[in-house]
């Protein structure tokens, strides 16, 4: 592959989406070619299936039902967009990527990891990040951070999303290559300076 | 499980809903407590799923991303309805289960059956049909019986429904004992008299 894959990963209320924002505008004004997509969605059948999962009318979905949809809109969009703009040197950046569904239906929703691994790696097809940043902020700041109109998965308890937080520490300790875990106390702008110095040492090793 | 589980399987048009709801009905006028249920679909979430499955416009639909939904609706349909329902002592009548994933996806759309066999047994947690009725029909002749207006599946090459047909002819001859392969030469009073007496063998053991 060409190109570089880069991936947010946090809980709700930790700046992924903004911070990744920042950087493919940096990235641009140096003349890279660079792709923003968001998980899960980023094409027509995974907004679809997005809608779905973050509907907080959906009450009744199962655990492994949850897990199979983020997974399935996951398989659409590497397929559909994130391969091809690999292939073509492009640099992907993409909220959310298969650490998501570890933190969040392994840690938080106490699944099978193991299985949740192994049905990623089907779905990715041996496609993965370069490089992930971690947001790390504490659940409850996150949470109020993220606003009064929660999602499906936003609405879940305080333990829950401890017990996310807790995950995606425990993948930034046993990836540490891949994986940087970014505090998310400065400002903006110190954190994004932070991830554009990684990222410079990617793209000029 | 106190109730039984019988599942119909077999290519489009091959009769496997008509012969379900006749042997549905019989086993009411028995006083028999029935639950007939089709897949995809069969409760809110997993009729989302099909209509997303079985709609034309969903041209770009990987063979993963398909796999993976048809396993997310069955994982729902599993754990919603058909376990408290077997539990209760019900017996629970279903067209397609996990065999239609193994012939469609896995001999149909050549995915590894090894995989899909593996994410089935996380999906249906151990719940494996007592009976299956395998209703044969020649590719051909079955889907012309399907009729004009053809779902997305349906529209797939003469060649893909004959890999499903012998897909579904290996499975029975892998499981005689719960996949019983039925003829659907003679008239529908014959078939469906077939299947009363492998239910009735199946309820008075």
């Amino acid at each position: 592959m060409k190109g570089k894959f880069i991936t947010f990963e946090g809980s709700e209320g930790s700046g992924k989406s903004t911070q990744a924002k920042l950087l493919c505008r940096y990235l641009k004004e140096q003349h890279k070619k660079v792709l923003h997509i968001r998980e899960p969605g980023g094409v027509i059948l995974s907004e679809m299936i997005r809608k779905m999962l973050l509907d907080v009318k959906n009450k009744t979905m199962t655990k492994e039902c949850e897990m199979l949809l983020y997974m399935a809109a996951r398989a659409q969009l590497v397929e559909e967009i994130i391969a091809p703009a690999l292939r073509k040197g492009i640099i992907v950046v993409c909220d959310r990527f298969l650490d998501s569904t570890v933190a969040y239906q392994g840690y938080g929703c106490g699944m099978d990891i193991a299985l949740i691994k192994s049905v990623g790696r089907f779905v990715t097809r041996g496609i993965n990040p370069d490089l992930t940043f971690l947001l790390d902020v504490g659940a409850k700041k996150g949470l109020q951070r993220a606003g009064k109109f929660k999602d499906r998965i936003e609405s879940r308890s305080l333990g829950y999303h401890n017990r996310v937080r807790q995950g995606y520490l425990a993948i930034a300790r046993r990836e540490p290559n891949r994986v940087k875990l970014i505090e998310t106390k400065g400002t903006k702008s110190d954190t994004q300076e932070e991830i554009r110095r990684f990222v410079s040492r990617l793209l000029n090793p």
